[in-house]
């Protein structure tokens, strides 16, 4: 995708493409249009990752409080968005048997009692038996560290959805 | 609803609840839950008025593009969320004639074209010929005030949309 096809864009169509980058979060995208001229994607990540640090704490909470749970409620129903569906899938959290479905319930549950947020890992980048053990390991984080730790997931995710709309963009018109 | 009730939701529920209050916003519902617990539904309502006006220029301009036209494509085809379909309903813009809807069309795209963003009105508060005189009317401020203005209707809608949800579940118990 090239960089000027971006700029070019409305601000209705660009919160369309990259209204999910951050799950669930279209107000992101929709800020950072004000920003354009993009020089490149990084560019727009660097925005993103700015708008990101710049919340109070309690809106990089708000942020993470957007997130489905892994191997949760939504996989379950079917009502999570295309991309966290994707994620999820590749890390393995659909082909869980039910010992390890429970499992992730009680992580999840401990977690989120603990935090008052839900546990987010970029899943893209682990697969299922990280993601347990990162899981219990960052349960004995303090909450502003986690919160922290957190948000640098929230960028990875990001990082690697950006760079899927540009490839599928590629892909479609080749 | 009894205040105890709302603060001994989970974010979950809370973010399903009240997630809307903002237009497809639900970063700001989910980032207020972290000062719980809250006094009373104006409580509520001063923690979303903080935040919103704790965002830069940009995030603030986010949320106005996080907004639908009035009378325009997501009407149409009938993917407005629930309370813009409603609200939209009562301001008489589901019973516009074609050269209404024309006119709407053109006043829309000249203040997008003017402010990088949709004419964001309470439209619960406002009828159709008002809605059409503000839009000319507010055409002619500078960036600045106009953004200023326009968040100004977001609270007035948000403060509607709060009530509305308490009124709703005090309806469904009686």
């Amino acid at each position: 995708m090239d960089i000027n096809v971006v700029n070019a864009l409305t601000y209705e169509d660009f919160v369309k493409l990259f209204g999910n980058v951050v799950e669930k979060c279209p107000l992101i995208s929709a800020a950072i249009w004000s920003h354009r001229p993009f020089k490149d994607l990084a560019d727009i990540e660097a925005h993103i990752t700015e708008f990101i640090l710049s919340l109070p704490d309690s809106g990089k909470e708000g942020i993470l409080r957007c997130h489905p749970d892994l191997a949760g409620r939504d996989l379950q129903s079917g009502t999570l968005t295309r991309e966290s569906q994707e994620e999820q899938s590749q890390a393995g959290m659909t082909t869980l048997d039910s010992a390890e479905v429970l499992q992730m319930y009680r992580l999840n549950s401990e977690y989120k009692e603990r935090f008052g947020f839900p546990f987010v890992i970029c899943a893209r980048l682990n697969k299922k038996a990280d993601i347990v053990g990162q899981l219990s390991e960052r349960l004995k984080n303090d909450r502003a560290v986690e919160r922290e730790r957190a948000i640098e997931e929230v960028k990875k995710i990001c990082r690697l959805r950006l760079r899927n709309i540009v490839l599928s963009d590629i892909q479609t018109k080749l």
